[in-house]
């Protein structure tokens, strides 16, 4: 079958793959369309310097095996994070923990190809009435709805997000919809342009007096700060910008130590809640009901994938025909 | 009247202090007794560089003026952030974290003297039946009691405490009565023992691997982790021993920044609470109903404060004829 493979190095496209064998707990999925995500790229870095094989995590398909006869010829999307089954975390609800999770594109065969086999609990029947293309956007919308989740937003405080990326935007759409006075931070006015319909913008430079942090009153600080910045010094402005006894939710991960000044957590009794993927079924239910809206994504060929990953576009896929 | 007083680099013993003078909504409090606090040893280090008055804030005493009649003649003791009363801090309950705020002994007036004001709204009866002698512990158990405030502790799940100092015994008495299975990680076998009525114990030791931590496996790992170490290496020791979807509640305040590497706590979802001060009222339940009980404090005139300071008691005083 055709697909985008990490040789280790790069990414190159074949047409040579073998179909994935299908363990008995999986299901076959024959994909239809996959974006890239920011991920994809790191790996392309490095991210993953074990992994070997399929790229690709976010995906649209449809069932073709399944140990699951309801599931067959249904149009599903699939969660990411195959666990043990066994484990602490797995028994706990949290799979997505699991030590010995295998997780598509990053340490298994994942969806840049024709066919993907994944395991069947992982699986979500897109609802009737909701486009593939939109489908699409359930696992990063879901990684935003991960957010509301852990966190009790009360909706009569404030919140600024640092970020005007995608997870920033998928983040700001669905804390919109709690009704909470919405900021975003973000580096690029022509960016921050697609929050104005449901956020007040503010830019990056507001905050800092030549290299330093501006010194803020309490009425300028925020009760919730989402850092979906991608950097280090997102977290330094989050720690600016909190009120005290606020919550920091950290959805960048980025390499390295940051140094920070730890005694600033305890004193102002800041809580900071990492966050990570999320669940699918208020996703796909914010994506039917169309309360959420993304861009059209930007789909290629898989032998395009060049164009792909170096699209500007909002989001960008792979139509698989 | 007498009193210890921080001069800007030490303290003195000095009989020629003047009487407080009350503002109007103020109290004035004569001490009947006055605990040492660590932070009042900092003080002696440079804790607070602009400070000079009189030291420590924990203390009970009877109120011989006041503007609410119902509290003259009784036994009190006193929460020690006095607020503007009305900033956005003081208006939502956070009192504690008002940018103006003074407190006993750090930035205005302290208790190691014959008499004290404070706001009167600070004040909290001594229930009869309790001794002033464990009332003295509100303050600090207080400080412990922030726990449960802030995070719900399910008590099926597993909790470590790191550090085996006073606020590590206060915070393992507060949350040994949740029945939640507890192990306090020390380095000092003697204040260890103190921790075996109510928690396992158990060597910092026991997780280094010559001088890196040693690999665990979930089942060893802790749902709740309260750093009260005092140090940056806690902070650490939290992050490797908590699991994954855990949470660390932060109580360990020192100077200087920590270099951590923060990618762990989205990877790993970890939440970090940051805690403090806290509420008097559950405090003065838990030592009313023996609920919680301290070895017996160390006291000493207030002349005798050299003594006090230096004490290895679990917690030294002064009693104040």
């Amino acid at each position: 079958m055709n697909g985008i493979y990490f040789d280790g190095e790069k990414a190159v496209y074949r047409e040579d793959l073998p179909m994935p064998v299908r363990e008995p707990e999986q299901s076959l999925i024959k994909i239809l369309m996959a974006n890239v995500c920011s991920t994809d790229k790191e790996i392309l870095k490095g991210y993953r310097p074990d992994f070997k094989g399929i790229m690709g995590h976010e995906f649209v398909g449809e069932v073709v095996e399944s140990p699951d006869p309801s599931l067959l010829g249904k149009t599903v999307v699939g969660e990411i994070n195959e666990g043990c089954g066994k484990c602490l975390y797995c028994r706990t609800g949290r799979e997505k923990h699991c030590l010995s999770r295998r997780t598509p594109g990053m340490s298994k065969d994942g969806c840049f190809a024709e066919y993907m086999a994944l395991g069947t609990h992982l699986l979500h029947i897109v609802p009737e009435g909701l486009a593939p293309e939109q489908a699409v956007f359930t696992e990063p919308l879901a990684a935003a709805v991960e957010v509301t989740k852990q966190v009790h937003i009360d909706p009569s405080l404030n919140c600024a997000i640092i970020g005007d990326g995608r997870l920033a935007y998928m983040i700001a759409q669905a804390l919109s919809l709690t009704g909470i006075s919405l900021t975003v931070i973000g580096k690029h006015p022509e960016k921050l342009k697609l929050f104005e319909p449901f956020a007040e913008t503010q830019l990056l430079s507001d905050y800092y007096d030549g290299d330093r942090f501006r010194e803020l009153t309490a009425d300028e600080c925020f009760e919730y700060v989402v850092d979906a910045s991608g950097n280090e010094s997102g977290f330094h402005l989050a720690v600016h910008i909190v009120l005290k006894m606020g919550t920091i939710i950290l959805k960048s991960t980025y390499a390295g130590n940051a140094s920070i000044d730890m005694s600033l957590i305890p004193v102002n009794e800041i809580t900071v809640v990492g966050s990570r993927c999320g669940p699918f079924e208020p996703a796909l239910n914010l994506l039917k009901e169309g309360k959420v809206n993304f861009p059209p994504v930007d789909f290629y060929d898989l032998k395009d994938f060049e164009k792909a990953f170096s699209s500007k576009a909002f989001k960008a896929g792979f139509m698989i025909r």
